[in-house]
């Protein structure tokens, strides 16, 4: 199956077809464009993509850590994932993504799959309360970059900036439904991709658009692709915040619930910006 | 330099001595072990120093992820730590740790290095209030595995539950003053093992023992080497909390202060719990 045959931003983007051992071949596509390479979420789905699509997976994604080396051009790329140990019940990968030409790899990750058990379970951080989704109208507007329009985001409180004007906020909190566009199921792959959605925690707390750019993410997988499958096309309630802004690096942590209430991701990253 | 020479139970446990390119040859110590192998903290801490030792290093810490792959046995070890891609100011590093006839890595990690610079820095997540550490008396108690005795740990709030009757309380938060015992100046390696602190959630959560321990740690660092050694033996100030506990799996992520109000580092992880 060619690329353009499949229906979806999210099947395209991190599509791969079997090239050796360990080994896959994907393209970076126009549509999932940022300011310096792709989206960094559509690159983390296809470094995921790489362990789902080996043959000798054992298991479902637990945790997920996507380190970004270098941008990753638009054109081919090769996914390496390798299982590097086998337990009875978990699974360690270390994956690449390379590109011809490159000096080493652009991405670096670590999976661990696992098989799940019933076990006595609970949620301890509570869903937070926002307004149904279909009562926020967002107004049309053109983003910057193509990547964005491969999601509906409805913010609940903690918008980007209106005025670009350095005003120091208090907070750097925001809470917003989000789902893929157009509607997908909600599978491992766009889970992936869209714990990286939050935009950068230092342009709501400054009120000021440095430049930033995430240099490494963990996302921790808190539903199996079963309880994916039920979310289905629901809208997914997230909240993000920083805790500290310190010399050119900043982290930020968010929780992503479905529409229904249950916890599907906890995600972190820590992100590079300029002055 | 021999271990036994060195002074401190840290210094002991990451002491690494040159082993060929890219490699390391240090000894899990029995002074660290945990249930079943070493403490998870002191192995991080191990796996980042093959980073801190090596000749190619530029910048410092930034990012720690590791994953416990299998446990590591009492003796000697190899950390091979493997600079996969340098930036002109961010570096990526992969590091494994293997021991003489294991099938595969026991532990993988990578870890991102900076040069960091003086920006507009701030602090989002306010300290929590907590009495001074010195009026916190703890009984003395002598702990069911070795590597708790280089802790000094005195609770603020949530303590391991007194009476383990499953009593299933409303939260997962713990807040307290830690510190390596004998003091010794905070540096990265000490605080990376001591980002791996926190008793499980579960045990909190649940009042119930049941077997648990970290699959994948990840450490964002946000004080640099000079920092770290004016906080030097002050008491730490960390909290901590789980999101969820959902098959077999639940997250915990802390937060850890100097005592005169920094913080020092944000830190997420993954953990295996049975039943």
């Amino acid at each position: 199956m060619s690329d353009s045959q499949l229906s979806h931003a999210i099947d395209r983007g991190v599509h791969l077809t079997p090239a050796g051992d360990d080994r896959f071949a994907g393209h970076a596509q126009a549509e999932w464009q940022n300011m310096v390479g792709p989206f960094g979420g559509i690159t983390a789905a296809a470094a995921l993509n790489g362990v789902l699509q080996h043959p000798k997976l054992l298991g479902e994604p637990i945790a997920l850590t996507v380190n970004f080396a270098a941008a990753i051009a638009e054109g081919p790329f090769e996914v390496r994932a390798v299982p590097v140990r086998t337990n009875r019940s978990t699974q360690h990968w270390n994956v690449e993504i390379h590109q011809e030409g490159s000096d080493g790899p652009l991405t670096t990750a670590s999976v661990v799959t696992a098989a799940r058990r019933e076990t006595w379970s609970t949620d301890d951080e509570p869903m937070p309360r926002a307004p149904a989704p279909d009562t926020i109208v967002v107004p049309p507007y053109t983003p910057p970059v193509a990547w964005v329009n491969n999601y509906e985001i409805k913010p609940v409180s903690g918008t980007l900036p209106t005025a670009w004007d350095g005003s120091d906020g208090e907070s750097s909190y925001s809470l917003m439904w989000m789902r893929d566009r157009p509607a997908r199921t909600l599978d491992f792959v766009s889970m992936a991709a869209i714990s990286d959605l939050f935009f950068p925690r230092i342009w709501r707390r400054r009120a000021t658009r440095v430049p930033a750019g995430t240099v490494s993410i963990t996302t921790y997988f808190h539903a199996g692709s079963e309880q994916m499958a039920e979310v289905g096309t629901q809208w997914l309630l997230g909240q993000a915040k920083a805790h500290t802004f310190r010399n050119g690096f900043f982290d930020q942590t968010g929780q992503i619930w479905s529409q229904s209430g249950h916890l599907l991701v906890t995600t972190h990253q820590i992100v590079y910006y300029k002055e």
